[in-house]
């Protein structure tokens, strides 16, 4: 019987009773890795319209000025600021991603740190409270997955719900009967639809799953009831949102083995199909020195679900952009880099980029195993061949990006919104945070002292 | 092509260009029943701990005190206004019932009423958005019907969102294609589960149906915006939500006939199949006069569904109470009348209840086609029998609910909360309510002036 394991209860056992000295230190590292790479997506999108648009309609209704916004002026009561912070986690498509399911950070970070700051949480209870609700979300994507998905349920909001959920639990010292309310209560507001994507409403997901879970938390906390079976009943969630559920996904190994360690970070704010790609590029600009003017031809050889993703030749738009593979190509050759500036209009239809881009040739081979992997050659105009193979893209678990590389990833997305001097000081505080007494310091240094222009 | 026609384009076109001129009298008479019937529910319910524990748990987050908590002295931000009053509006399972599929106004009316208060919306807009959010929750509920509820969707809670946003975005005036987001908005939210029943999650539904659809309008009146096709595209809510999907439902006939025709008013504050017996044996008992002492045997026979779903002869909790069919006679014997009242604790224990409970047998006849029928058959000690037959339930649309039934059904549940004087005043500003220069009026006179001892 699939429900014949009390998964929900057991869950809320597991991360009521979880001790932060039973972490282990590379999954504590790896929480602050997710946090520094969490902060700088959302700062970096403090301003894009979604941003602005959400929090212009909800600030006439919002409470006390309990919590930041990352990278704006305003702050507002913790359930509105998980929501706003949730939503620009999101906007760049730029945040952590575990290796089989889910945005992991961007529906917990946000509820934990805006509950965090209102209640001057230290770092170790933050981060433990992060690493357990990442945990829970995790193995509940997992556990449905991929029928779950399949079907139309955008993941990072149907589970994510959850993560908040537990995440706040432990940070408000939730009883286990209180906690296995709390995700009750958030299984009954998993949401979320893949049709989203493409608009405004792909980064509400996780604004909402964190407000929503942030809200479940509190609900509990004042012996809010709901079912105690909200996830393996034969009418609770795994039964109602999946044709597949796996509860053993759920219960075995936990406090064993982190789904943390599987979490993996971006270098480019553009879809993982292309990431090789760009390596191999920006690797052939390094080592050769490349000069534009002497490309006569690029030519990659890639898995074929790169072409069917990305295979746009020629994007008018930013956003088109970040579906060309032959974009990609270009501005790895040309600048060396892929950042949020690459994907500006301008340069997608910057004549000096549209000139190598339309000397790139892409096959898709399906002898390439995996999207992470790319064969790059360019025939110069002297008719010398450089050749370059990519195995693992940068960023996937076989090659993750080094503390430097999300430290570098932080300032590109910080840089336009914070003063220079608040760039060191999150990333130290971030590497820090284990130690903070409060991690309300986390939050206002990452707070606009004025509002932007 | 199930995705042929653009449902959620249709829906939101006919909401905005929808006049309230063009309304008949007799549904604009509905959504003025449905009112005082609303508001005596959720005034009825205000002190439930239900609504004490979710105040104290989201009162420190909320914002300015721009509306009513109906019967109480709280006033909060809209959002969590419609919140707590959608709750309130549930929790004694009380509220009105669409003839095939869904509670129309605990979604609502909460989202409506708060956003009136705080926009000085006028009755007759106030009313003629109800209709429209009624409308678009019930054909959607319908178009998926009853394949969504069979999976375990609470469909007051998923369609509920909808009723709210199509409801507030009518008020707020949005454009078509505002609308269009704002019902993708809300497709993305839709959300509860129906395992949940049984537990304080069940009224949570309605409450963050109503906060949802009146964020998602508030958000779309922004520009935040949605896919175009939330409801019938291939992942769209009703594909994802459901097996079943007859979009020609949602579409036929809009503005010619009006769901909220097919609403229906409970006189008991219990599951409607046990209410024919009520029914019978209040009508024996004041047409014969009857002593309980005379009783020797009661005899009921009903459709098999009513010995299901409330066949608990011992019950020992009003809750239980409110699952037995022979609870149910016997309240209508001894009291004649079944009001929250009589399913305290202490009446389900009392002696003289349980003497005559214990002398009622209940038979299932699958004879009897519907559970709004019942056969009431008792035999006195002096050997008589008296016998009824109810073909149609009190309250069913066969035999509705009189205005004078609703307003003494309205008296009952308010009088234990609102000053004498104020009952009487709401009643006579439903009735009126086409004619408020401001509905704000409404909400402010279901204040107490005071917190309750």
């Amino acid at each position: 019987m699939t429900d014949a394991i009390a998964v929900t209860r057991t869950l809320a056992r597991y991360v009521v009773n979880a001790r932060y000295d039973d972490i282990p230190g590379d999954v504590r590292h790896e929480a602050r890795r997710a946090l520094l790479n969490w902060l700088g997506c959302a700062i970096g999108a403090a301003h894009h319209e979604t941003v602005d648009r959400a929090l212009a309609a909800l600030a006439p209704f919002a409470g006390a000025p309990q919590a930041t916004l990352l990278g704006r002026s305003e702050r507002l009561d913790i359930l509105n600021t998980a929501f706003l912070n949730g939503v620009s986690s999101h906007v760049l498509d730029f945040d952590d991603t575990h290796e089989k399911a889910i945005h992991p950070s961007a529906p917990v970070y946000p509820a934990l740190l805006a509950l965090g700051e209102w209640r001057n949480a230290s770092g170790a209870d933050f981060l433990h409270a992060f690493i357990l609700g990442v945990e829970v979300e995790c193995r509940l994507a997992l556990a449905v997955f991929p029928e779950h998905y399949d079907v139309g349920w955008h993941v990072t909001g149907t589970a994510g719900v959850f993560g908040a959920a537990a995440a706040a639990g432990k940070l408000l010292g939730l009883s286990v009967q209180q906690m296995t309310w709390a995700l009750g209560i958030a299984a009954t507001q998993s949401a979320g639809l893949r049709e989203m994507f493409g608009s405004m409403c792909k980064s509400f997901h996780p604004g909402a799953a964190a407000r929503n879970g942030l809200c479940a938390a509190l609900l509990a906390a004042r012996n809010f009831d709901s079912s105690e079976r909200g996830v393996e009943a034969p009418r609770g969630w795994a039964h109602v949102l999946s044709t597949r559920f796996d509860p053993a996904i759920i219960t075995a190994g936990l406090g064993e083995h982190f789904e943390l360690s599987r979490n993996m970070y971006k270098p480019y704010p553009c879809g993982l199909v292309v990431h090789a790609v760009i390596d191999g590029c920006i690797e052939l600009r390094r080592r050769h020195d490349l000069n534009p003017a002497e490309i006569e031809r690029v030519e990659l050889r890639v898995n074929p679900i790169v072409i069917e993703l990305t295979g746009k030749k020629t994007p008018n738009t930013g956003l088109e952009g970040k579906f060309s593979v032959y974009h990609a190509a270009a501005i790895g050759l040309l600048y060396g880099r892929a950042h949020e500036s690459e994907y500006a209009d301008a340069v997608v239809r910057n004549p000096d980029v549209i000139a190598i881009r339309d000397r790139v040739y892409a096959t898709a081979d399906p002898a390439v195993k995996s999207y992470i992997e790319a064969y790059v050659s360019i025939k110069l105009c002297d008719g010398r061949v450089l050749e370059h193979h990519v195995p693992h893209a940068l960023g996937t678990l076989a090659r993750p990006m080094s503390d430097n590389d999300l430290e570098a990833k932080f300032r590109a997305l910080v840089a336009p919104v914070l003063p220079d001097n608040r760039i060191g000081e999150l990333i130290g505080l971030s590497w820090d945070a284990e130690r903070l007494g409060n991690v309300g310091v986390i939050a206002r240094g990452a707070a606009l002292d004025a509002p932007r222009a």
